[in-house]
C-alpha cells in the first residue's frame, strides 16, 4: 500500500521515488550518508544504503561520487556490488572503475551479468585484458561472449542477449508451459519464445500472451507467427532499432548468416539505441563529437579543437571576401558596422533549414521523389522571410545612417543571402547524405561558410557598385 | 522459410523487407502501382496492394502520396482502411485526411482503434468536431476516451491505453490463465497483468513470464511484485517515459489521484515519446520550433520568423558595439576584415559548450553539486583552446597585415572571447533551467549575443587602446 501512496504524493507534487529529490537528482542527504560511510570505511552502512538500489539508481549514485569514493564503494560492496550498474554510467566512469579492478575480479563480475551487459563492458577494454578475462571464464560463457564480440561494433550482434527460450515446432502449448515451469536455466525475463528446427534455424515466434490464451493441446507451430522481421547479426544497431520500433515488436530474433537463431534484441535495448543516436545527432550538430560531461579537460578540449580549426579556416575565407572591399569600407565605415547583420541572419536562417533537413533525412522523410518539392518549399520560405527582414533592416539602416541608398543596399543583400541560406541549408545535407556522409556532422560549417561568404560579398559588392566606390 | 531467407539476403546487402527499397524508402515501383490504381479508381487493386501492409508501412505510403491521392486511397479502401496508420504520419497530413472525413465516419474509425490511438487522433481536432464524434460513440467508449482527453496535453493520461488485464489478488495462477483463455475482451497484446482490490486500487503487477513459470495453484498475490513505479495520470509524458526507461519496465500502470488503475503505458509509447522529445530538443536548438517537413510554406515561414526576429535584434546590438569604434575602423580597415573571425570562433566555441550543457541538463547529469566542477572544466577548456587559437590567428594576422601589434591584439581578443564563450555556454543554460525555462529553446541566441558583443568589443576596444585611435 505504501507504494500506491507514493504514487499519489507524486501526482500532487511531481516527484520521483527512491533516492531522488523532487527535481530528479540524487537526494543530497542520501548522498552525504553514502559519502560518510565510504570515508569511514563502514562496509555495513554502505551495503545497507546501496543494496536496495536499482542498477540505474546505483549508476546515478556512482556518477555523483568523486573517483576515489567510486573505487571505495566498489571495494566496500565486495561481491555484493551489482556490476550491471556499470552499463548505466558514462564510458569514462566505467573505464576508470573497471581499470582499477584486477582481471580475475572482472571475470567473476562478467559471469553474473546478462550476455549483452557483459559485452558492453568487455568491448571497451584493451585487447590484452579482454583476452585474459575471457580465458578465465567457463567454456560455454567464453564461447557466447566471444561470438558476440566478433560481430562489428554497433551491430545487432553486439547488443543482443544470447539468453532466450527456444522450442521445437511440434511441442504443444502445455509442454511448453511445463518446460518453462521446470527449467531453471531461463533468461531473467522474456516476452517472447522462439521456435526453431533441429539445426536451430528460426521458424517463428510466439508472444507470451498468445501462449497464455491458447489451449494446452494446441501445437506451438499453430500458434506461432512467422518472424517477418528477423535481424541479421551484422546489421547496424540503428537500423535494427528502426525495425523493432516501426513494427512495435517487444523483442526481435537475431540470426547469423546461416539463419540460425543466435540471440534476441529486446525493446529496452532499442530505447538505449534510439537515445544514443539522438544524442549523437544533437552533439554532431553542436560540433562536439562524442564528448561526455565526465570527460577530462584535455579530452574535451581536444575533441572540440578539430571543429574549431575548420571553423577558423572558413572564418578566414569570409575575411578574405571582406578584404576584397577594404577600399569601399574605408570610404564608408557604416558598411563595417552593418555587414555582420546580413551574415548573421543568413547563418541563422540556414541553420533552421539545415535542422529540418537533417531530421527529415534521419527519419527518411526526404527522398528523390519529394526532394524537388522540399527545395521549392525552402526557397519560398527563404524569399518570404528574406523580403520581410529586408524591409525591416532596410528601414532600420536608412534611419540609423540617414541614407535611403544604404537601406536599399542592405535590403537587397538580405534577400540574396536569405535565399542562399535556404538553398545551402537544404542542398548541403542532401549532398552529404548522397555521398554517404552523416549530414549532421559537417552541414553546419558548410552552411555558415556559404551564408558568411554570400552575405559579405552581396552586401559589400552591392554597396561598391551602388555607390561607385 | 521464405522469411528466414529474406533475413539472410538482408545480411549480405542490408535491405529492409516489405515495401521498402534497399535505402529504406518506399520502393518506386510499388508506389507507381498504387498511384496508378488510385488514379484509375480501381478499389480492388488498391486493396490488394494496401491490405497486407503494417500500419507503419501504410503511414509511410500515405506520406509519399500527394494530398488528392491520399484522400483517394482512404475513400477507395472504404471500411478496410486501417485507421491506426493515421498515428504514424505527420500531424499536418493526419489533419488533412481526417478533416476530409464526415464525423460519423471518424466515429466508426475511432471504435476500431486502441484507446491511445483514438485519443491521439481526437486530441488534434476542433472542440466542436470532437464533441460530435464522442456523442456518436457507445456509452462505455465515450466515457473512456473522454477521461483520457480530460488529462493535460502531453501527460501520461493522454498517452495511456485504457485496455488492460486486471485480476483480484486471491485468484490462483490457474484461474488467471483460464480467464485469459476464455475472455474475448482482452487487449490485443499485453506483457503484464495488474492486481487490483475491489475498488480498483492498484496492488501490484505480474509479468507474463512469471505467470508461466508459476504453478497453477499458486495465488496471484504471492507471485506479483509491488508496483513501485506506478505513474500518476497527470505526470508529464517525458517524466513518465524516463521512469519506464530507467527501470527497464515493459509497461507501467497509470493511476488516478485516488490510486485507482486507469490505464497502462507501454514501452512502445515510451520509444515514441523518447524520439519526440529528442526531436524537440534538436529542433529547438536549431531554432525551428515544432515545424514538420510536411508543413506549408506559410506555416514554416511563420514559425521561423519569431526566431529570426530575435536574432535580428541581437545582431543590431552587436552592430551598435561596432558603431562605437567607427573612427578606429576608419583609421585601420584591417580591423573590419578581421573582426568577424573573433566573433565567429566565440560563437562556435559557445555553441559547443552549450550543446554539452543542454544535453547534460536533459539527462540530469548536472546539478548543484557538480555545477562548480563543470563550470571550472568548461573555463579551462576555453582557456586552453583560446590560447591555441590565439597563437594561430595571431600569427596569421601578423603575417597577413605585416603587423605584430595587430597579431597581438587579435590574439588577446581571441583568448578573452573564448573564455566568455565557455562561461556563456555553461551559465546561460544553467540559469534558464533554474528559472524553469527549457534551456534548449533560447540558449543559442543568448550565447551568440554574448560572443558577438564580447568579440567585437574586446577586439576593437583593445585595438583602439593599443594603437591609441
Amino acid at each position: 500500500m505504501a507504494d500506491t501512496l507514493d504514487a499519489r504524493d507524486a501526482a500532487e507534487a511531481p516527484a520521483r521515488q527512491g533516492i531522488y529529490d523532487e527535481d530528479g537528482f540524487v537526494a543530497s542527504d542520501f548522498l552525504d550518508d553514502v559519502r560518510e560511510a565510504i570515508d569511514a570505511e563502514r562496509p555495513k552502512d554502505v551495503k545497507a544504503a546501496v543494496e536496495p538500489l536499482h542498477e540505474s539508481e546505483l549508476g546515478d549514485l556512482l556518477e555523483e561520487l568523486d573517483p576515489e569514493r567510486r573505487q571505495g564503494l566498489v571495494r566496500l560492496m565486495g561481491s555484493e556490488f551489482d556490476y550491471t550498474a556499470l552499463t548505466e554510467v558514462d564510458e569514462a566512469i566505467r573505464l576508470s572503475i573497471v581499470d582499477a579492478m584486477p582481471n580475475e575480479q572482472i571475470a567473476e563480475a562478467v559471469l553474473e551479468l546478462d550476455s549483452d551487459d557483459a559485452v558492453y563492458i568487455l568491448e571497451d577494454l584493451e585487447e590484452e585484458d579482454r583476452k585474459e578475462i575471457l580465458a578465465a571464464l567457463p567454456f560455454r560463457e567464453r564461447l557466447r561472449l566471444r561470438r558476440s564480440l566478433e560481430y562489428p561494433e554497433e551491430s545487432a550482434g553486439r547488443r543482443m542477449q544470447t539468453e532466450f527460450v527456444a522450442v521445437p515446432p511440434y511441442w504443444t502449448v502445455g509442454q511448453t508451459i511445463d518446460y518453462m515451469r521446470e527449467d531453471d536455466d531461463l533468461p531473467e525475463s522474456f516476452a517472447q519464445i522462439f521456435v526453431v528446427d533441429p539445426t536451430f534455424k528460426l521458424l517463428g515466434a510466439v508472444d507470451l500472451d498468445r501462449i497464455l490464451r491458447a489451449k494446452r493441446p494446441e501445437k506451438v507451430e499453430d500458434v506461432m507467427h512467422e518472424t517477418r522481421h528477423a535481424i541479421p547479426a551484422e546489421m547496424d544497431q540503428e537500423e535494427a532499432a528502426q525495425i523493432i520500433e516501426q513494427y512495435d515488436l517487444l523483442s526481435a530474433a537475431v540470426v547469423d548468416s546461416g539463419d540460425r537463431l543466435v540471440g534476441v534484441l529486446t525493446i529496452d535495448d532499442v530505447i538505449d539505441i534510439v537515445q544514443a543516436e539522438a544524442e549523437e545527432d544533437i552533439k554532431r550538430l553542436g560540433g562536439v563529437g562524442d564528448e561526455e560531461i565526465s570527460d577530462s579537460v584535455l579530452v574535451a578540449a581536444k575533441s572540440r579543437f578539430a571543429w574549431l580549426l575548420i571553423n577558423l579556416v572558413t572564418a578566414i575565407l569570409a575575411s578574405l571576401v571582406i578584404g576584397l572591399f577594404d577600399a569601399t569600407i574605408e570610404q564608408m565605415v557604416a558598411l563595417a558596422v552593418l555587414m555582420p547583420i546580413v551574415a548573421s541572419m543568413g547563418g541563422n536562417a540556414g541553420t533552421q533549414t539545415m535542422t529540418v533537413a537533417v531530421r527529415a533525412l534521419a527519419s527518411r522523410d526526404i527522398d528523390l521523389y519529394n526532394a524537388g518539392r522540399i527545395i521549392r518549399r525552402e526557397s519560398l520560405v527563404g524569399v518570404l522571410n528574406g523580403v520581410l527582414f529586408a524591409l525591416i533592416i532596410g528601414a532600420v539602416a536608412a534611419l540609423w545612417f540617414q541614407s535611403t541608398s544604404l537601406g536599399m543596399v542592405i535590403a537587397l543583400a538580405m534577400v540574396v543571402n536569405m535565399i542562399a541560406a535556404a538553398l545551402a541549408g537544404i542542398l548541403i545535407p542532401l549532398l552529404l547524405d548522397n555521398f554517404g556522409a552523416d549530414p549532421a556532422i559537417a552541414s553546419g560549417t558548410f552552411v555558415t561558410t556559404v551564408t558568411d561568404v554570400v552575405g559579405f560579398f552581396a552586401f559589400l559588392g552591392l554597396a561598391a557598385w551602388w555607390f561607385g566606390i
